[in-house]
C-alpha cells in the first residue's frame, strides 16, 4: 500500500465520531482497491482525559484544535465536537488550508452554515465534505444508481418521501445531553441532526425543496439532569418535524425527523415515485433496493444487493452490511477524495451543507408564520 | 328472520354501489344474528336502461328520485349517484322524513354537506349516515378496540399517519370520468373521494383535525375522453394531497390521499403513535392488527384477527375478510343504526360528514394561501 | 339469467358448508357473466333440526340422502358431511348418475377414494369434483398462469413448498370434533382435511409426487369432551405432518400440514423454485403473487392482483378477496363445469382427488416403515 | 490494553476467513470491554505468492503449518483451509498443544471428524472450536436468551426450521470451485458447509436431532473449469438437502441447506414452535428477534434488537449489524474462551462439530437407504 497517495489526518473530538473513524481506518486492509492511505496523525480534545483511550491509535495527542489546523503534517481535518463548535473550527480549519470533513448539521444554525460555507467557498481548491454515512448503504447506491442512469422514475417525478426515525426520547426519563439542547444542538433540533440523513438521500436522487411548510412537535420540555435524577433540565429542542416540500423538478415531497417515534430503534428510508416508476428503500430491509419499473410490468421487486459496495470489500459480497461497514465506505470516499482532489459525488459538499441548514431554517420560518416559506437560493 | 325489524330501502343511482348494496343484502343470512331485516323496495335512476340488470333484486324501479322520497313504504334512502347530486337527493329525503345513507362526500363541496347537515339537524330523530366501508375490517375494528378500552396510547398521542393511495390514474391513457371533474366530483378531487376514509378512520381513533397546512398536486391536465380516443377532455381534480394537521388531542397528523401512487392498486391503511403505545393497520396485510404496548416491551405485535368481526358471520371466524364482507358489515350497521334509532359509533354522522368537507375546504385554503388553515367549528 | 342453462342442486349435510353454499348462489348477481344458473332445490340432514335454518333458501329439504341422489329434478349434488360418510354417498349420488361436489378429502381413506373414483370413472361422463377453494385466490389464479404459459420456472425445477397451517390446536383446553377422531376424520388427520389443498395447489403448478417420506406429530392424545369439561376424549388423529417428496418433473417437494403451528390462525401459500425463476404466493399477502424471472435480473417482485378473478366480479377488480369471494369463484367453477360437460381445470376430479389419498397413504406407510414409500399410480 | 491476557494466533490458509480474522483484529479497540488480546503471530500458506497480501498483519510468515503448531509463541490455531485438510491439520494442532479454531466442517468427512474429536477429547484442557459466525447476531443471541431464561417455548416444543439458502448455484455457468467437488469439500457437499450453521442454530435452542430423514438433489453435474470456459470439471457435490430430524426433546426439526435457491443472496433463519409460544429470526431483516408469548396474548412481536451484542461495542448500540460485525464478536468469544480456558457456550467444542458430521453423514444414509437414519450418538 506504499504507493497509494497518504491522506493524514487530524481528528478533533474524542467522542463516538472519533471511535467511528478509528475503527475506519483500522480496517482500510478490507477494502479490494483502496483509495488513498489515511494516516491517524493527531487527536485532539479540550478534557484530556478523553483522550486517553484512542490515543494509541494515533501519533499524538492535541488539547486545542488550532493547534491540529496548524499542523505542518495534517492534512484532513475531521471536526467531530458538538454543533456550536462546528462554525469556528470548521472555518478555522478551512482557513489553514486544510480539506475538512465536518460532522451534520455543517453548522450550529444557519449563519454559522454559511460563515463555514463561505469559507470554503473562498478556498475552491481544498475539499470539504459534511459527514453522512447512510447514503453507503449498497442498496442506496443502487437506487442512486438506477434513478441516474435509467431514469427509473420517468418524465414526472410525483413524489419523495424520506425519513429517519428514532424512539429513544419517547422515554420521559431518558436524561438531557446536548443535542436535547438549541445553545449546543441548534434550534432545528431533530431536523439539525437527523434530517441531513433525510435531505441528503433526497438530494442524491434528484429532489431539492425549494420551498416547505413544517409541523413540528415539541411534546417533552425537561428531562432528568441525570440517569435516575430527580432534578431536570429544560429540554428545548425540537422531538419531531414532519416536513412538506416542493421540489425544484416538480415533485412535492415529505420528509419525516422525529426522535419520538415509538417503537422504532433507528430507522431510515425514503421512496421516490414517478410516473415511470418507483425506487426506494427501508433500513428494516437494508439489503434490497425496492424497485418498480412500469416498462416491465406492475409490482415492487426486492432487489437483493447484498454488499455489493461503492468501494468493493473483501470477504464475499453477498454477506450484509451493517452501520460499520457504511462507515468505512463513507471514509474511502473522503479518502479518495482527498487523494484525487475531486469531492465525492455521494457526500454533500458545503453548498449542500449550507442547503440543509436553508431548509431547516425555512422549516423553522414556517412554523413561526404558520406558511409556506422559501429556502433561501444562492 | 320473520320477527326481526324490517327496514325498507330505496336506492337512488343504479351503478357499482347500488350492486354492492344488492349484494350485501343478498347474503343476509350469513350473519349470526342479524340486526334486522333489510327489504329493497325501490331502485330509481334517471336512466331507465340502467335498471334493468339489478330490477330483480328490487320490488319496483323508479326514474324519479322525488318517487323514492316520497313513497311511504320506503324508510331508509341510499344515496349512490354523482357528487353533485347529493345535496338535493339527500337533503330532499332527510326533509321528506327518511333515513338516509349518502355516499361520501356527503355533498360536491362545503356549501353541499352544510345543507345535507342542516337538514340532518333539524330532524335529529332520523338516522343519516354517510358510507365508510373500511373501518369494518376486523383489524381495524380491533385497532379501535385497542385504543378506546385500553388506553393503548398513553397519555401524550404524539403522531397519526393516514393514507388511502391509488395508483390507477399514473397511466396517461386512463380516460376522464367524472371523478376527475371538479363539477361532478367536487373542488377536493381526490380528498372527496378518498380523503373521507382517512379522516374517518383518524377520528374513530380520537384524531380529529384542527387545522390542516397541505400540499397538492395535479399532474395531469387533461385526459382521453374513452379508451383510445385522441380526442381529450379537461381533468381538473387534485390527484394527490398531502396534509399536515393539529389535532384536538394534541398530536399531529399526516393525511395522504392519491390517486397517482406509482405501484399501487388500492392500499390504506394507519399508524397511530403515543407515549404509550402504537396502533396500527395496513391493508396489505388486512387480517392483522399491528400494535405495541410499551408497558408490555418493545416491538410491534402482528395480531391476528381473521373474521372477527363486529358482526359475526357464519363460515368460520379465522378466513380472512375482502372488501366485500366489509361491506356487509357497513349494511349491517346501517340496518342496525335504523332498526334501533341509535346512529352508529362505527359510521359517520352527519356532523362527521360535514367535518370531512370541512378538512378538504381548510386544505383547499391552506393551498390557496400558502398557510395553514383552521378547521371550521360547529 | 333465464337463458343461462340451470343446474339444480341438492345439499347433504346442513353444516358450514351448505351454509357457504348457499352464500356464494345467494350473491350470483355479482358475477360478470355468470357460466350457469344455480337452483337449490333440496338440502338434506339426517338431523331435521339442522335443517331448519337454511330451509328458507332451497325448494325442499329431506333426511334421507338417497331422496336427494334420486331426485330426477336434482343434477348436482354437493356431498358435505364427515368424511366417514363420503364413500357411501358420493358414490351413491355418482351411480344414480348425478353430478357430485364432495367435500375434501374424497373419501375416509384410500379405500373409500378408491371406490368414490371407480365409480367416477366408470361414468366418465358424469362431472365429478372435489371442493378446494383456495386456488381461486385471483393471486394463486396468476402463479399458475405464470407457470403454465411463460413456463416462468425454467428448463429445470428445483423445489416447491407449500403449506397449510392451523394455530388452534395449540390449546390443550379446545374440545374433542369429528376432525380429530379417526374413526371419522380418517387415518390421515391432518393430512385429509388440510393436505386436500397443499397437494392440490402443487398440482395445479405442475408439482405431482411420486414418493414422499414423512415426519408425522401427535402432541395431544386427549382433548375435553366439551368446552370446560373435564371429561376426555380421545384424540388420534395426526396433528402435524411435514412431508418431502420427490416429484414426477424432477424436482423435490416440501408439503406442511399442521394444526399445532403455534402463533397462526389460517395461513397457506406455496413456493416455486426453478432454474428460470419463482413463483409464490403467501395468504398473509394474498393480494400479491410473488415472482421472480431470473431472464428479468434478480429481486423478487410483489405483483398486486386484487379482485381480478378467474370469473370477474363487479365492485371494481382492484378491491381485495377474502375467503367467501374465493366460495363464489368456486361455485363458479362447479357450475361452469355442470353447464359444459367440462370438467375444471382448477379443480380435482376424482383421480385427482383418489391421487391426495394416495399422497397420505404413502405418508402413513412411510411412517410405518420409517422409510420412502411410492405413491401409488393408476 | 496491556494487562488484558494475550491470545497470541497462528492463522493457517490466507484466504478469505484469514482476511476476516485480521479485520476482527484490527478492530478490536471497538469492544467496549475486550475479554483478552489478540496478536496476528503467524500467517501460513502453502502457497508463498498468497501470503502477500496480509503478511503485514502478522509478525512473521510460514508455508508449512507444522512450523506454526510447532511454535512455543503461538497459543491458538485457526485452521482456515480446505476442508480435506482440516484432519489433519486440526488434530495435528491439538497434539502439539495448541488451542484451535477451525473452521466449519470440522473434517472432511465423518472419519475426519472423529479424529478430530478424539484428538481434542484426548486434551481437555485445550480450548477446540468449530468457526460459526451466524449466532452472533444480537437477534440471534436473544433469540437464545428466551429460549433458556424464559421457557419461551412450554413444557411441549413442537417444530423446529431452520434454513441456510443460498442463490449462487442456480447459474450453471458459474465455474467450479474446491466447495464443488467432493474430494475436497467432502461427501456432505451443501451439508457440510452450510449445514454447521442450520445444525448448530438448532442446537443453541435445544434442538439435537436423533435420527433423519433427507431428500438430497444434485441438479448440476458439470460446471466450467473457469469463467466463460467451455470445458467443464465434474460437480458432484450436494446441491441442496432437505432433512427432516426428530429431537431429543420430542419435537420435529426440518433443516433446509441449499446452493440453487432461486432468487436468494445469502438467507438464513429459524423458526422454533412449542406449545408456549414461538422464536424466530429471519436475516433479511436481522435487526429483529420475532417472539410470540402464548401467555402474553396472540401474535408475532417483532423485536428491535439493533447492535445489542453478546460484547458491546462502541458507536451506539441501535445502529443494526453486518457479518462482518458478528465475525468481531465470534472473534471475541474465542478470545475469551482461550484467556479465560472456558470453552464459549455460543461456539461448537469438538462433540458438537462431531455431532454436525453426525447429522449429514446420517443425511446421506438414509439417502442411500430411503429410510430414517440415526444419529450416531458418543
Amino acid at each position: 500500500m506504499s504507493t497509494l497517495p497518504e491522506v493524514a489526518i487530524g481528528v478533533i473530538g474524542a467522542g463516538m465520531m472519533a471511535d467511528a473513524a478509528v475503527d475506519a481506518v483500522a480496517r482500510w486492509r478490507l477494502l479490494v482497491a483502496p483509495p488513498g492511505a489515511p494516516r491517524l496523525r493527531v487527536l485532539c480534545d479540550v478534557d484530556p482525559s478523553r483522550l486517553e483511550r484512542l490515543a494509541p491509535a494515533f501519533e499524538r495527542t492535541a488539547t486545542d484544535w488550532r493547534a491540529v489546523v496548524g499542523s505542518r503534517d495534517v492534512s484532513l481535518v475531521y471536526v467531530a465536537v458538538p454543533h456550536h463548535l462546528h462554525r469556528e473550527i470548521a472555518a478555522g480549519a478551512i482557513e489553514a488550508g486544510k480539506d475538512v470533513l465536518v460532522e451534520k448539521p455543517m453548522g450550529l444554525d444557519l449563519a454559522a452554515a454559511e460563515a463555514i460555507a463561505a469559507a470554503a467557498s473562498a478556498r475552491p481548491r481544498q475539499i470539504v465534505h459534511v459527514s453522512n454515512e447512510f447514503p453507503f448503504h449498497p442498496a442506496a447506491i443502487h437506487a442512486r444508481e438506477l434513478v441516474a442512469s435509467r431514469r427509473a422514475l420517468g418524465d414526472l417525478p410525483f413524489q419523495y418521501s424520506g425519513w429517519h426515525l428514532h424512539g429513544s426520547d419517547v422515554d420521559p426519563k431518558k436524561p438531557i445531553n446536548w443535542k436535547r439542547q438549541a445553545a449546543t444542538c441548534g434550534p432545528g433540533g431533530v431536523m439539525a441532526d437527523l434530517g441531513a440523513h433525510v435531505y441528503w438521500m433526497a438530494s442524491l436522487l434528484g429532489f431539492r425543496a425549494t420551498s416547505v411548510s413544517s409541523a413540528l412537535g415539541k411534546f417533552f420540555r425537561e428531562r432528568p439532569k441525570a440517569a435516575g435524577s430527580t432534578e431536570t433540565a429544560p429540554c428545548d429542542t425540537w422531538d419531531k418535524a414532519l416536513l412538506h416540500a416542493r421540489c425544484a423538478n416538480g415533485a412535492l415531497a415529505t420528509f419525516r425527523v422525529d426522535r419520538v417515534a415509538t417503537g422504532v430503534d433507528d430507522v431510515w428510508g425514503f421512496r421516490a415515485e414517478g410516473s415511470g416508476g418507483v425506487v426506494g428503500f427501508d433500513s428494516e430491509r437494508r439489503d434490497e433496493t425496492l424497485h418498480l419499473d412500469r416498462q416491465g410490468g406492475s409490482g415492487m421487486t426486492h432487489v437483493p444487493r447484498g454488499s455489493r459496495a461503492a468501494y468493493p470489500v473483501r470477504i464475499g459480497d453477498i454477506f450484509g452490511f451493517g452501520f460499520r461497514d457504511v462507515l468505512l465506505q463513507m471514509w474511502a470516499a473522503v479518502v479518495e477524495a482527498c487523494a484525487t482532489r475531486r469531492p465525492s459525488p455521494l457526500l454533500p459538499d458545503a453548498r449542500d451543507g449550507l442547503y440543509f441548514q436553508r431548509v431547516t431554517d425555512a422549516a423553522l420560518r414556517s412554523h413561526a408564520t404558520r406558511a409556506w416559506a422559501d429556502v433561501a437560493s444562492a
